[in-house]
């Protein structure tokens, strides 16, 4: 059934499959008066991009964004907003070798299963092509909570494999290819990486996501809450295997005592919390940090079946990112974005205001 | 706005307060047929009941549950279920100390500054015992889902502070106050909780929930994933700051090589997944973690503020748990049987069936 | 599937049978701050009420309704509000007759092919008697509108088999047992109820229903457009075959030039559109008219089948309504004050704020 | 916000306005294995373009749709479907005479007072020229419907102005520019349409949609009904005022002996109901009926006001229909296989399957 759209006030359905005629989103809700264009979203998209350095997947894309419908004059009507990719880079490869096996960790198996049929030119539906769309859409709620509430969104890369970043500069992130906020650890993660490439093989990543600037009270207690609708968002995005929250699993071993952030008048005296208590935004910086699993799409050999149950090797060949977890950073700023502004809209709906300053605090 | 609801197909709706008349739900979306009782659900309720050990809150409650309707003869109708249980333990505490502060780590400060208004008493809305009706809906979906496709559901406490479960035992689980499933370690856990609650204090808590025999097919990319649904689900339980599925964050540091799980005409070699690949259950066991953070409501005293800014101390009295996590097991289960069992439905929506045999493996 | 909520933003659930133990709603998403009590709620449910005239049900029940959560110290909190009536007079009576029949005109027949099953007491799920928890729902929607807006909301009986209203006096509504505001007639109508309770026959009508002070700019197009919404929610109601916004079928003789109001500096010079313009209000009335069938529950005897196909004639016992249509006053205006009420806190959520006065005009 | 969707499980959402780049829709929840392609959706488009008789609007737009997304070899594959249509007739014109007024009757005045701004240009988003997307959908319900269970869905023209058609012929409808049903009235239709234009003027319209095979069963009481639904998805499309299900307006003066449709081994005896009992399919054919209003597109000059407040005259110049009745016969069988379609969905949902051959009955 349906399944592809996100957020209630403000909504964003997606379409398009990796080798189809075009990817596409419709985005409902988006208030009127908000400039916006092409311009913009496609900076976000550039940050996505295959191809922008050695260590992503080579397939040249120009992702290259149109608006449809919804923008008129520069800036959003309030009628739903139409965006297009189209997919230009269709080589007319040959799939037979994948066409019926089910390439271990992939969607492969699960897609046929579901739906008794899939598109195996380059995982369908089920392609990490499919978020580009996610990070267009995700462009437009940065820029409304930025426009209206000074909302400031950095994602970056925590941890690759064994290389973690210690020194957390922001200045950094868009200087390497690799949203890497730790200048020290470059040289051993280029290094890494490269190793890495000529096993053939793949790594996970850890990225972090901050929010600064969060007006308080947004969140739909009990099912609605902000931090279940941020954990959705981001665990459903392709490869993410586990989402925190604040201090997250070390909260496993923190006592009351510690975990609790104190309040003073001039505000709270730590964030253990993330930003969000009760399932509601605290006005603190609102922290998420998720897992990313290493792509299967490896040239080491496999094991595996095909779909008629018979055991098959599989080699995936072809151009893919040896950590998918790097190039997903705009991706995760982007569902982090729409699920904030979503809120920000259903928080607007309940009160008519949304607190722009942390109230009583300061 | 509205946020009370779980579900698509299947929906689960709340209300009640910790200290108001009667906590409710409403679950809308049962298909008719199935049998139901209100001993069933008082099983779960029970184990999900405070005051059973002496290490969860004193207050007792016998939290009887009444069907209210959509039951007839025995078995549901395909109507709309409802479910009440009447608060009986409302004491006439004096609740002036706490009126106007908010305690630090709990959501007092942002349900105030959301609604402009809260319900102080013990916790209102916020408090944990709203989830009783999350524990009796989750019976109708775990029936439902045992009956229908032998589904089974374990959870279990996996680590608590210092604590970790080692050798899992699922035939421990119910044999102790803490659903610990390592029968080696409950003398070193009931020592540790001991101590705690002689300081005051409280602890986090990791839980494990693993699901048996799902169906091969559930989830609906891409934004209603299975893992997506799962994660909303569990980051929606009270005090949980995490979530993982299968491996979790452990995949950070997994090659590819290692991570995928290679296919055999017997069935998958391994289960680093956690049962979902693309979105999708794969057949596999269902796997989630969560970690709970440790309650505020500890007698070591804080510091905060009240509601007109100023500089408070405050001590949290009354019957509390030192770890609420413990409690949480039932709950969890309860979730994740509700996402299990909308996606059921949502499955037999698109397809007309849903397969209940892995199909192709084996 | 769950099919027992209306609203998006302002959201009813209800549950409960005629005979069950309870009726029930949770009202999710109504804003904090809003006075609201018992006896308010009462007053519509009275008007609702069985056996306050020789020409409605003699069933006798006193549908006290129970408020129990989501309002503290006499105002809602912004959490889940939660009504209940229980059901007190479950005449233990003998269904024997009917359990295994249709009676034509009835739902038994559909719910019986689509549940496989029914509670065949007095109707079950089926029985107007659920709509008391809309008329319960609707005293909040239209509290919030009254004291938000302004906004009043008016239903009455415009027709009723031969007798139609001709001079509308509204304060002429709540002075007689039919919400007639025509006194002229009321004698004419009194005596054609009377001899169709001889004949033991039932009859449709035609109500009204006007909403004044409707802020402008309400309804989201182009699906969720207010009359859609309004038309949603009438056609909704028990018996209603037929809804019409404004002049309705009239408009199928009318030319352009004399439907299209025109608009002045002081106003709109007409009302043909009935206060909806591309699916957004306008600012003028809201109006809107349905129609109800005679009710299938009457002692003419009528043919129609068991559930296992045998031909059988059937004569409905017991109290009931020769015309349905005149306790569907308060339902009708129920509905539509949730539709309002919805469509404000969207609009709220888009654009921050709601036109209290119409703008431009005048 | 967010209103743009419409279904549940079979979910259409749209975007488009009349002078942009394009029309598209996203169709998320059609099940795998339908086959689908450009042609067939194609038909219908040329069945509600404009300008293919001298009575609709001479505006020529080849109305070529392409699907982008979620059709691969030939089938449905379960995921998103994309589909769009470029404008291409978007004449440089000069819209500087109706940018600041209001048009009376147009949804100019509402669409300003909701969004503080609007796309003037030829109506922007509401225009009909946007119900093309949901012809386009509506095709592939349609062949859902008819390949899955041999639903066959007929709209006609049953009334304009005075001439009303009294031979219903189903083999006439598509016989005429007119889906007019009675032949031996075409020439008096013919004439009055002739009149009408040389006035400048327009009229309203009365249209009947019948669906044939419907499955016994569909509708989700008790919000959800198939008549509410049905009414919800016709009051949604441009112009329409009023919605009959069955008898409609006419069960006011019927009574219930009279209006039961009463039931044999071999059948309903009648079908007052049209087709839904208690909100729920009966298996007998669903027929609606719906008025549509005049446009107010007339070059009759009207009194209006500008977006200063300011009277001024209008004239509408431009290519238009003098009744857009005429062509919404496409849009109107589209809305009803929508909502059939989605409801098939969700009693699959719940039963795991829809009855394809009326039960007991027969």
């Amino acid at each position: 059934m349906a399944g592809n759209s996100i957020g209630q006030l403000f909504r964003v359905t997606t379409f398009g499959e990796s080798h189809g005629v075009a990817l596409g989103c419709i985005i409902d809700g988006c208030p009127p008066g908000l400039e916006i264009n092409e311009a913009m979203i496609q900076k976000d998209l550039d940050r996505r991009r295959p191809g922008t350095s050695r260590y992503t997947t080579q397939r040249r894309e120009p992702d290259q964004v149109k608006i449809l419908a919804g923008v008129f004059e520069g800036k959003t009507t309030g009628t739903s907003i139409g965006l297009m990719i189209e997919n230009t880079d269709q080589r007319s490869k040959d799939y037979s070798n994948i066409k019926d096996m089910f390439r271990p960790g992939h969607a492969d198996y699960t897609y046929h299963q579901k739906y008794g049929t899939r598109d195996y030119r380059g995982g369908g539906r089920s392609s990490a092509r499919e978020t580009a769309m996610r990070v267009a859409a995700g462009v437009i709620a940065k820029e409304y909570l930025k426009q209206h509430h000074g909302v400031e969104i950095h994602g970056y890369l925590s941890e690759l494999g064994p290389v973690k970043a210690e020194n957390i500069d922001f200045s950094q992130i868009e200087q390497n290819p690799f949203f890497f906020p730790d200048e020290s650890k470059l040289e051993e993660l280029d290094e890494f990486m490269r190793a890495l490439k000529k096993e053939g093989d793949s790594i996970g990543a850890r990225l972090s996501i901050v929010a600064k600037q969060v007006p308080v009270g947004l969140g739909e207690p009990v099912f609605d809450r902000l931090d279940a609708d941020i954990a959705h968002a981001l665990m459903g995005i392709n490869a993410v295997k586990a989402v925190e929250i604040g201090d997250g699993f070390a909260v496993v071993n923190q006592r009351g005592s510690e975990h609790r952030d104190e309040m003073m008048p001039e505000g709270f005296s730590s964030n253990h919390a993330g930003g969000v208590l009760g399932g509601i935004s605290s006005g603190q910086d609102v922290v998420a940090h998720i897992a990313l699993k290493p792509t299967s799409s490896i040239t080491v050999p496999g094991q595996t079946i095909d779909k008629y149950g018979k055991p098959v090797e599989v080699v995936t060949k072809g151009r893919h990112d040896p950590c998918v977890g790097i190039r997903a950073v705009p991706i995760a700023e982007a569902m982090l974005a729409i699920v904030l502004m979503d809120h920000c809209l259903r928080q607007r709906g309940q009160n008519g205001a949304v607190a722009t300053e942390t109230p009583i605090l300061r």
